[in-house]
């Protein structure tokens, strides 16, 4: 570990061997040490899960000068909390999460392993990011994506986050040329319209497609369908304080 | 199922067979008709995860005039959405999860299944709440509850809640009589202090204890502890706005 570098946290969702986890790593070492730990195994959909009182593996893979890369047999959010309290030899300037192989925004927001692993990083106040493709191959070729990558860590390297806020970041599956630039948006109101396929008696099988609710221009759905790179900031107070204000005379006996 | 009364979906965390819920769905089918599914297993602190393109299992477990139980492998969420897709003869007028056997506010809020449960329930346009109780013990008399959670099911079956919202309920562990009533709150800024026990090489088990970095009174911290029953709306939409407006003019390379 060099000192004055930048000491940079990459996890993911998709497992350690996934290419926009090895794709982030590899670039970000070029800027910062590195420590990588990902889930053994495919962990989509994993939202905020975590494991308690239950034995989670760790199992040090690669040991470089200024890399370092675990892999850990549970969710996205233990693998941040193993790093953060048996792993680091100092706090993290920044916690990435991804490059998740398929898009994270709007509802999907709550679902996602990436985008709660970054929120994990924000709990152990480490400003965090979470980035997602709104490709699911993993043959995609992310090399035009170096500049931002590296631009956007050092951006909030510099300036840091907001306490409490992670930065949820979706690329549209779109080629390079015609990405039109970035827009800071709000979490679109939509859905996934889903069915169960039921291949055997009494098994059934989840899959969906997304729908749009939200017909604003300030929403990452507007903004990814429009061929920007969408970042909402994802806020782990979840209350409603409108709403609060309308039940606070609420009169239920005990 | 009786025409004119409500239909009430109940779930939890803690599984089928748990005393929170065997209470909760008791106490609800005097006043409503009632289709339980709750997971196999215990799923405590499994958030908004969700199985998707994986093998879930089924089972009815009891079948009787207005009453039905299912147990699911999945869960908690997968438990809501597989009834709401695959095991409702009609929409439900309210869905309840809980009552969850240890508390869940404050950040808590980010990890519950209990609370993500009733979270997938407004995700299917479900008026949802959820309901925790300090106490871990599976040994716990709920029965000085019982008008608590009538009336409270009651009032939302009267009045509805707001689309996109939840309300995360947490009762004190304290005698009854010392319940001073119920407070509508916003979620606390607290963490868990966490360790890891290392039982074996390169194993890891997680442990913590809860602290509050909270001093205000408004929030569900400080009126659990001062003998409230605590209510916050929990909104699926994560944007912190206020923030949004700070990072409108952020300039960021692609």
């Amino acid at each position: 570990m060099q000192v004055n570098r930048p000491f940079i946290l990459i996890v993911n969702d998709d497992g350690v061997s996934a290419p926009g986890l090895q794709f982030l790593s590899a670039t970000l070492k070029q800027i910062a040490d590195i420590l990588v730990i990902a889930p053994e195994k495919e962990q989509s959909g994993k939202s905020h899960a975590i494991n308690v009182d239950q034995k989670i593996k760790v199992k040090k893979l690669k040991e470089l000068d200024g890399y370092i890369e675990y892999s850990c047999s549970g969710t996205p959010a233990d693998c941040v909390k193993i790093a953060m309290h048996e792993l680091v030899v100092k706090k993290p300037d920044l916690c990435i999460s991804g490059i998740n192989h398929g898009a994270n925004f709007s509802i999907s927001t709550l679902y996602s392993g990436t985008v709660h692993a970054a929120l994990e990083g924000t709990i152990q106040s480490v400003p965090s990011i979470a980035i997602s493709h709104q490709n699911y191959s993993k043959d995609i070729d992310f090399s035009c994506f170096k500049n931002f990558i590296k631009n956007i860590a050092t951006h909030i390297l510099n300036v840091g986050l907001k306490n409490g806020v992670t930065l949820n970041i979706n690329i549209p599956d779109i080629p390079f040329s015609k990405i039109k630039g970035i827009k800071v948006c709000h979490q679109g109101d939509g859905n996934w319209v889903e069915e169960y396929e039921k291949k055997e008696q009494g098994f059934y099988w989840l899959t969906g497609d997304f729908v749009s609710f939200d017909t604003s221009k300030s929403s990452d759905i507007w903004a990814i369908n429009n061929n920007y790179i969408t970042i909402v900031p994802v806020k782990l107070d979840m209350t409603d304080y409108d709403y609060l204000k309308d039940l606070k005379d609420l009169n239920i006996d005990v």
